[in-house]
């Protein structure tokens, strides 16, 4: 992959996420005991926090003096409320025990208060959007927001179809994990009265990392070991959530398909099912659409003035192929 | 009570009522198939309509012609979606099985249907608050749904505890009902560009209505039959919901609050303590209580001009007294 970088994605930004971190927790910490200690647990277990940190590399790409302005900051908050709320629903619809070495929401302190302390972020973010004055920002999030259930719905309904297109495979990529990538980058960059070509170029890097970041999940579902993925190999494809190397694997063995629309009722149908797509060129296909896609998000960069902000948006992108290697 | 009213409050809106639930149908229709046959089974459902009617009233006792604008049948249109929305999350978190009669989504499409149909809602109202281009709007529906999981986890937070005050009682109230009710009757009269005093009224018009209607609510688990009330009375004390009526027997009973701590695990102590309330002048004191706050937003209407959906507004708090009766 040709990303060259001299910028470490992390280290512009590093200051600047502790300090969000520690304000979510003041944030939240106001309010009930519950809440408070769900709050707490959440921002402790951390994770790599890309999302708020593309918005605060985009914020600094594109400000007038290279420095997040408060709004900005606001937003990488909000960011990282919606994306906390979507994370909690998704353990409560997955029954999920332990997300990041810890224990979820749910498992910890249950289905209700894990439903409304999701619910309580989202409504949260909203009445924070709103403060921020910018309409269009408020609409880009809320559209983010429908598309988490958008993308969960198709992905229901689309499970076991052996008949799903990759274009339909996309759209739930989107939906699921581009989307608030996309959405956010161009409201820091609406929020620093970017031009309107920047703002789009900024959606289109967003969209394209967040779709190369989903088709990695995707692959490494396939590749990765249990430690490394905290579930067996396969999970997607044996749950009827078929991804880009099923769908690379059909084109090549139809028989797969059968195996798939039976929901591989008998015994050895999921084994068999991983051997042929691990015989075909599957997965070095699906490598090469991330790194289309990763390329993508890239190029889109070159509406940007040079910048170490922008230098740092590049690297992650390589940040994230090279979960890849 | 005193609410002498010319106006049925159904009748102004009927007509608009209708035409929103169509252009809600349409506007969840065109998506997937399993929000498609979600969204038919909630907006077929219906329910007395109560929340969006008081938004088409106060836009026509507030718009300049007297009519609702386009912008106030969206925000109808949105207070409908924020209302379902957390409705079948509550469905969820209660394990509901029926609601007006119907299976509950959760119960006919499963949990994960239901949580992601209801962020959906949420993230489709924020996008289409932001279109109607006030952000004093979209931070006062903001606000409304944090309430909604705030309400929750203050009553998970003080379930069986009997040093519950009657402030935090007031404020469960709020936050689980009264919240839409104020906030969507301000943002109605926000949106008619109505004098801050008017805005103001508005607000606490819906409050009270909205305390009434909770209390009300409160007093029925106690008198109501099984079949009226689809569960059997008392569920909500069973539950470790204390509400009016307990707080009002607990000054006179101080013995009530050893069932309550013990949380009636004890052979009759359920049937102790629901004797105790009957006994005691806690119904008559609730629905004193239910009849304050509903003469409180009759009179907060004093601000506004005279006006056939002034009058359907007064109208609504009868109707909702009247169910004590």
């Amino acid at each position: 992959m040709s990303v060259v970088s001299a910028a470490n994605w992390s280290a512009l930004v590093e200051d600047d996420l502790s300090q969000m971190t520690r304000n979510l927790k003041n944030l939240l910490g106001t309010k009930h005991p519950v809440l408070y200690a769900a709050a707490e647990h959440l921002f402790n277990a951390g994770g790599k926090r890309i999302r708020p940190a593309l918005v605060l590399l985009v914020s600094r790409a594109t400000a007038a003096y290279g420095e997040p302005t408060e709004r900005h900051r606001r937003l990488a908050e909000i960011t990282e409320m919606i994306h906390t709320a979507s994370l909690v629903h998704d353990d409560v619809i997955d029954t999920s025990a332990v997300r990041r070495g810890i224990d979820t929401v749910n498992s910890r302190f249950g289905n209700r208060v894990a439903v409304l302390a999701g619910d309580y972020l989202f409504g949260m973010a909203s009445a924070y959007l709103a403060r921020l004055g910018s309409l269009e920002v408020v609409e880009l999030l809320g559209i983010v927001i429908s598309h988490f259930g958008e993308g969960e719905l198709l992905q229901s309904t689309l499970q076991f179809d052996s008949d799903l297109t990759f274009e339909q495979y996309i759209d739930k990529s989107f939906y699921k994990t581009a989307s608030l990538m996309a959405g956010t980058s161009r409201a820091a960059a609406v929020l620093s009265e970017s031009p309107a070509a920047v703002c789009e170029a900024l959606y289109e890097y967003g969209r394209h990392l967040g779709i190369a970041f989903q088709v990695i999940d995707d692959l490494l579902d396939f590749t990765g070991s249990t430690a490394k993925l905290g579930k067996p190999a396969g999970s997607d494809l044996r749950d009827g959530n078929l991804t880009a190397p099923v769908l690379y694997a059909l084109e090549e063995s139809p028989h797969l398909s059968g195996l798939i629309e039976r929901q591989f009722e008998q015994k050895g149908d999921l084994e068999k099912a991983l051997s042929l797509i691990h015989a075909s060129r599957a997965l070095e296909r699906t490598r090469e659409l991330a790194e289309t896609h990763a390329r993508r998000a890239v190029t889109s960069l070159d509406t940007l003035s040079p910048s170490p902000a922008r230098e740092a948006l590049k690297d992650l992108v390589g940040h994230t192929v090279s979960r890849l290697y």
